[in-house]
């Protein structure tokens, strides 16, 4: 069966990588509709590649240009367009691979078209993991993991049961600064920051993956897929990536995950499940050749994000929303250079120092803590 | 519900520690038979212990002795004695965890009973594998792996298609030698032999580990369990036994198990499967403290006897029949210090060259053929 597929966000890294997959697959997977931000370049590629029929872009006056341009694709722009893209196709998967919070309200409007979305989108879970899972659980929706820690995690749970892990290992290969003490982080600069050891990604994804406050996040993502108490996640430091995450179970047996560092696996996984598809011309892990993998405690000192977000998934509520919006004004600022690499941990603490939780908060309380977030982070550097 | 066991071998390594486990899980398990070979004090406190129905010995005086100490429960002996135990009890699950080809006839009676087999004679799947698994499937009786490389293997695939498999890949330590040369190998003694650096494990077992023939006989074993070609089953040294084994998938995904070296775990989950009990006293893995695991390609020439095993493997027939046979009386060669360490694989090879293989052999050519290789052997050296 041809699974139809909705992609938001396909000019990113994970859109890209999509793209990828669907055009290995073309007899398991068809591109229906798919929304950019403001590359209309890439965009015309896209369209003449895949036969979409729903195509949504950030600007208004993109729409227009496109439509005149292409006349049997029918082009929506903004929130609405994400929406549209996200909700009102055929699509049987929505891959939500946009950045920020703004893939939230798509992806509670895809649930309650009974749609399947496998989340690239980490923001949604941890900004309103409960609103998400609760639709899920209304509308029998699976949400499926894009994530390679959360694949890793999903695949080493495939036949077993709940109520019978002990604890998550997700691992962490330590970012670009590993090697360096948190003293020597003080006056790192952004070309250096950017620069990750293991995986070619988004400027705002790598400095998160150099604070830890990616993992922080995955922490909290897996806590709302999974229903894992906190107690029972750790982070493992694993410097070459290659074990992907395990599972503990309560017989001791640790079940992993495992794989070159290619990020088409774990989303190919999430599009092709329960079934796996063959990817003759993708690397294979070679154990023999890399040698040796390495592990480590966590250090919560040296890694602060990461501790900030445990707390922050521990007080819940609008916690971390606070986390997450004071954490991606912190790093734009940072990326803007204006603010040094550790003030961005500074920043997100000050934010929720300042903020007065509110448990079991709605979408509109979200979306009003977060811009107020990032309004105060703002204004703490002037 | 709680499960009826009965246990071949119960003195041996495996015996011992399945023992532990229905200890351990009183409301899980209950022991309703077993069988020894001549250690009758073990006997005596087994029965004390455990409320028994059934007891088989090697010797008839044995059996008389115990008969008159112990009443309520019944005792037989030798071949038979096996037999009975395996097949005519109430049992649930058979754990078959005697040494040799002596575990092959009471295998097949109890599968034709319909009680499932938790197997850790590999010698029964080696020598006749193609008539254990036919039994099993017109039986429909699962046949549960308790090597700790199998059980890892069939955990790996839980909730997978055994279509989608990629390949096999399974761990070996390297043995107590894995440090020295072939050539360092001329002139190593029994009680250099019987180190082993991970394990403690049974005399036979450990020399097979130095020889590299126990991952021989548990490649033909996985072959014959998981019916996955030879050519996709790879063996990779990991010195510290911690990953126990993997599989890899055809979306280049690779599943492992691991865990700190406790046998108790395999043995406890083909019992428990498909539910994992609890194991709160077990050492949990701890990978920051390990810090790194090796892996490394193997060397077919270093390790000779596993190539001759995947020779006899690929060769099939009575020709497993031979290699398990000649390594057997080899091995006993050796710990009575009648040949050196190389002159077994040398035996195996002669013993292999001389056989002319027979496809598909019934139980009784297996029998006749194991028989004629042992004294092919013995005679080899006079």
């Amino acid at each position: 069966m041809q699974k139809r597929i909705s992609l938001l966000g396909a000019t990113g890294s994970i859109g890209i990588q999509t793209l990828d997959i669907i055009r290995e697959h073309p007899e398991h997977f068809q591109l229906v509709a798919f929304s950019v931000g403001k590359n209309i370049e890439v965009t015309r590629k896209i369209i003449k590649e895949f036969p979409v029929q729903l195509v949504s872009v950030i600007a208004e006056e993109d729409a227009r240009q496109l439509q005149k341009e292409f006349s049997h694709v029918e082009f929506v722009y903004g929130g609405g367009g994400l929406v549209q893209v996200a909700a009102h196709t055929n699509a049987d998967v929505l891959v939500n691979a946009v950045l920020g919070s703004v893939g939230l309200n798509p992806t509670l409007e895809a649930i309650k078209k009974g749609i399947t979305i496998a989340i690239a989108n980490k923001e949604t879970l941890v900004t309103a993991g409960h609103l998400v899972m609760q639709a899920a659980k209304e509308y029998n929706v699976p949400i499926l993991p894009v994530d390679s820690e959360h694949s890793a995690l999903f695949q080493a749970m495939n036949g077993e049961k709940n109520t019978e892990i002990n604890k998550l290992i997700i691992t962490a290969s330590g970012g670009s600064f590993r090697d360096r003490t948190r003293d020597e982080l003080k006056n790192v600069t952004v070309k250096d920051a950017l620069n990750h050891p293991n995986w070619s990604m988004g400027s705002k994804i790598t400095i998160d993956s150099a604070t830890m406050m990616n993992k922080g996040l995955e922490v909290i993502e897996a806590r709302v897929l999974f229903d894992i108490s906190y107690d029972d996640i750790e982070v493992l430091l694993h410097r070459e990536s290659i074990i992907h995450s395990m599972v503990e179970f309560q017989d001791t047996s640790v079940i992993a995950q495992l794989g070159t560092p290619d990020m088409r696996v774990p989303i190919q996984y999430a599009l092709s499940y329960p079934d796996r598809l063959s990817r003759p011309q993708a690397k294979r892990l070679n154990l023999a050749e890399i040698g040796k993998l390495h592990f480590e405690e966590m250090d919560y000192k040296r890694y602060y994000a990461l501790k900030l977000a445990i707390d922050a998934g521990r007080a819940a509520g609008t916690m971390t929303t606070v986390l997450n919006a004071a954490n991606e004004a912190a790093v734009a600022l940072f990326l803007q250079e204006k603010i040094g690499f550790l003030t961005i941990d500074e920043l997100i603490e000050r934010a929720m120092d300042a903020h007065v939780n509110i448990s079991s908060p709605d979408l509109e309380t979200i979306l009003h803590v977060d811009a107020e977030t990032r309004k105060t982070v703002q204004n703490m550097i002037k």
